[in-house]
């Protein structure tokens, strides 16, 4: 395994990048980024995705205004994994309306429990059900 | 986007999967896990992943004894990413010796700045500088 010093797409272009809640630890999603949306990320202090399915930089609360204002960045030992504290902004990370895009958990019966509370109504936020 | 039931192999047959520590809530490391290292892990309770480098089943811990007990294992909206709620034994996550493979933060001046300490040396683990 590599030690780069810094993150490295010259392997990989896109690279998964974690958003973690810099307060209450909870993880709230996994998105990607590109060389570019990692960049503009560090310049602007709010993350920056890139949105596979749209193949374009995706700014995160762009449409919502539910951005995440980031206050650390952490890479890994690999260099090829993001890891970003942030203060999500509104509070809801996922796009459902739930904090966390981690809000389903499967038991030890293999049964799957919802958990946690929407913070959001997505039809308000994004005029349809699944936004 | 989907909503699928469960985390879904037939899109995409590998998924990254993100260790927490189930009591501190550390980011521990980001790994990938295919359809067979995810029901390992639901059926042994300790984390397996899937080696991309070594293309088979890595059981976490095996040679280091350091394995991931889970206790809880969440999925996202897309039920394309997986969240391990994990007891680290030994206390370090990372093949470097760190706790979390996200030891290194870059700074507001783009310096890159290591945090954290060494809980093992690798050299003694695994025998080698870098395991």
């Amino acid at each position: 395994m590599s030690n780069a010093d810094r993150p490295d797409f010259s392997k990989t272009p896109l690279i998964p990048a974690i958003a973690q809640d810099a307060v209450t630890g909870d993880v709230l999603m996994m998105a990607w980024m590109n060389e570019e949306a990692f960049q503009e990320t560090l310049k602007t202090r709010r993350a920056v995705y890139y949105s596979r399915s749209r193949q374009k930089l995706w700014r995160k609360g762009e449409q919502s205004g539910h951005v995440q204002e980031l206050k650390a960045l952490y890479f890994d030992c690999d260099a090829d994994t993001l890891l970003l504290k942030v203060h999500q902004v509104g509070g809801a990370a996922c796009h459902t309306g739930y904090r966390s895009c981690f809000f389903r958990r499967i038991d030890d019966a293999g049964q799957v429990v919802t958990e946690g509370e929407r913070v959001f109504d997505p039809e308000q936020v994004y005029g349809t059900q699944t936004g």
